[in-house]
Formats: structure tokens, C-alpha cells, sequence
């Protein structure tokens, strides 16, 4: 089971292929107006039950749901050991916002059923497919061009980007795994306009968005 | 006084505006190799004055610094309430890339001295000139275009941005308030390409760099 929370997220899992198990509200009265049943509780039990610093209005137990591979179709995002949930949880939001149904996750990515994931991406789990995989395994068996983001890769603003490929992105500290590297067909950078050498690398959410926004302005 | 952490931004700051009251470090050695002075304190001492979980080698005390206004060159960012340490420390880390030196915040935005944003800044703090305005004078008086994100302003991709100007980004819920959305002179929007309606906004900082990256593209 895993807790999704917020009445907004929560009207839209009867459309998804996630099912409930047990909703707790403050208010049921609201969710009943959708036709989902609810147990009643406190402020102050739904303050417990809650990984939320300021609980929304309700808490949803949901079932786990078998993973499934879906056919790769357009770009798909490879994490190469993404760590945070949060990082994981924007990437997914990002995902969704750009049309992207796939993620294909290293098996040390984060749990997508972390609180803290579902709650960053913002309902956007819904829509989007995850899959946890051996990616080495994996990348060796796929077709499509496979894209990392590397310092000292081509300048995305000049990159081709083909229409259908697999875009990794790597762990926040060490970056893409030597394995993984070996198995990438182009390397792109985004280029730094600031002047200082000791300027931190992007973080690798918003790397993802600067590139994304990039394909896309292309099509 | 404000804390910075961890030896890496500590090194830059001599060579930045800011001045280094005392240090405390679980290594004074490696500060002293740079001419940096370090009380030594054992690593659980550390963890008591860190504001991280996971505390790195040292903390240092500096001194704040009166903000000063410096005149505008290229892109600003205008931050209109945003609420969130974490955004507004990676609104500043973003802008350190595109080689942006000024970022205005209205009264009501984080505090950038918030241990949250320096630490989230990842030491572009050094680098980015933050001021505090009452936004709706500062931008009265402003000489140069006013651009906001809305949700129905014109295709980022289509608007030609020009070199100089305010990009306004508003706040997390209720993004800009009405009394600046008067004052911009043009809007704009990231399209979404997802198909889902239920699909929520991006988050603030991660569209400030899609758009960033769309204006460095055109340069």
C-alpha cells in the first residue's frame, strides 16, 4: 500500500490504473459529492496520519500496482540513481508537463511510492509510467539513440535532437555510471553563460527542464 | 550574522562581498591551507550548530551585508512573493548560470539569509546581487519591458525577448499578485504538452529556467 494525500490528487485516481483501498478525510462530505466513500477523522488524527508538515484535507490508502513496460513511444527519461525524492518527484512532474509517458528507473533510483515523491509530483504519477529496471541490461537491448548530459558533451542549443530517443540523467553527486556512459550514443551539455568557474553544475531536475524546453521549442 | 556551510562555498567568500566573522570546523587544517582561520569542534558538536541532517566539515558565522541596489544590465529576475527557501535558493542558483547579477524581491519574499536558501543556492549567493523593494514603486519607475508568465500570455517560444528586461515570476499558489500583473508590459506562457487537463503548473523555479534556457538559445 502506499498514502497519496490531498483531495485534488485523489479525485483523479478512479481514472488512473492505481486503485484506493481506504480514504480518511476531515471531510467526507466533499469527496462523497464524487462518489468516494471516506472514514471521518480529526484535524489532529489526520496531523498523525499525515507525512505532511500542514495536512491537506484527506489521506488515501492505495494499492501497489505491478509494474508493466509499455512500448517506448517519442522520449523516454532514463534516471541513471536519481537519489532525491523530491528530485524524482519533479522530474516526474516534468515528465507529465511535457507529454512524456515513460521513466524508465535505475534499480537504486528512489522509491517512487515515497511519500515525498508523490507528494512533488503533484498528481503527475498518475499519468506518467515508471518502471525500475537494471538499466545496463536494459540500455543494451534498446534500439533508440541514448542521450546523456555530460560536461564535456555537444552544445544542446546545437544538438539534433532525433524523435525518438531515451534522455538519461544521472545521480546528483557522481553524475551518469561509468557502465551507463559506455552505452551512450551522443553527449550534450548545457553551456554556462555565468562567468564563475566555481559555479555549481545545474541541479538535475532543472537540467532535464532546460533540455526538454529546448526539444521541444524544436518541433 | 548568517551561517554559511561546508568548505567549499567557505572558500569562496573572501573573494566575495561578504566578510567571515568566525569559523568552526571538524578540520581547521584544510582552511588553514587557504589562510582561513578555524576554531576546531568535534563532529557531534557540528551536527548541534548545523541547520543540515547530514552536517559537512564546517560552519562559518558572517556578517550581513546592507543590500545595495546596483544598476540594471541584461536580465533581472523580479520575485514577487515567492514563499518557498527552497525555490528562491534555486531561483538564485539558476540565475549564477546565465551569468544573471541581480534579482529583486518584493518585502514578502524569503528571507535570503535563511540558512534553507544559502544552503540551496549552493554558494551562488556569492555571486548574485539580492535586493528587497516594495515591487510595485521599484517596477513604477522601472524604464525597461516588465515580463511576467500567465497562464494565457503569448507562446514563450513565439516571443521575441528583448535584451534587456525584468522577467517577474510570481508567487508558488497565487503567482503574480494583480497590483504588478498591471504594471507588465507583455505575458507569456509555457505550453504545456501533456494532454491531461489535471496536469498542475510547473513549479516556479523550474519554469524561470525553461525560459531562461529559450532566451539564452536566441542570443
Amino acid at each position: 500500500m502506499f498514502l497519496v494525500e490531498g483531495n485534488k490528487t485523489l479525485k483523479e485516481i478512479p481514472t488512473s490504473k492505481f486503485r484506493i483501498n481506504e480514504i480518511f478525510s476531515v471531510n467526507p462530505a466533499e469527496l462523497s459529492a464524487v462518489n468516494l466513500a471516506a472514514t471521518e477523522i480529526s484535524p489532529n488524527e489526520l496531523q498523525k496520519i499525515s507525512f505532511l508538515q500542514h495536512p491537506k484535507d484527506s489521506v488515501a490508502v492505495c494499492e501497489l500496482k505491478e509494474e508493466m513496460l509499455l512500448e517506448q513511444t517519442g522520449i523516454q527519461l532514463i534516471l541513471d540513481g536519481i537519489q532525491d525524492p523530491g528530485n524524482l518527484g519533479t522530474i516526474i512532474r516534468l515528465a507529465d508537463w511535457f507529454g512524456i509517458s515513460q521513466i524508465i528507473c535505475s534499480e537504486d533510483t528512489a522509491d517512487f511510492y515515497n511519500p515525498k515523491v508523490i507528494q512533488a509530483s503533484m498528481g503527475s504519477f498518475l499519468r506518467v509510467n515508471i518502471v525500475y529496471r537494471d538499466l545496463e541490461n536494459y540500455l543494451s537491448e534498446n534500439k533508440q539513440p541514448i542521450i546523456g548530459t555530460d560536461m564535456d558533451g555537444t552544445d544542446f542549443y546545437d544538438y539534433q535532437f532525433p524523435a525518438q530517443f531515451n534522455l538519461v540523467l544521472g545521480n546528483e553527486g557522481n553524475g551518469i555510471r561509468p557502465e551507463i556512459e559506455t552505452l551512450l550514443t551522443d553527449k550534450i551539455t548545457i553551456p554556462r553563460f555565468g562567468k564563475s568557474q566555481s559555479t555549481e553544475s545545474l541541479n538535475v531536475a532543472m537540467s532535464a527542464g532546460i533540455i526538454l524546453g529546448q526539444i521541444f521549442a524544436k518541433k
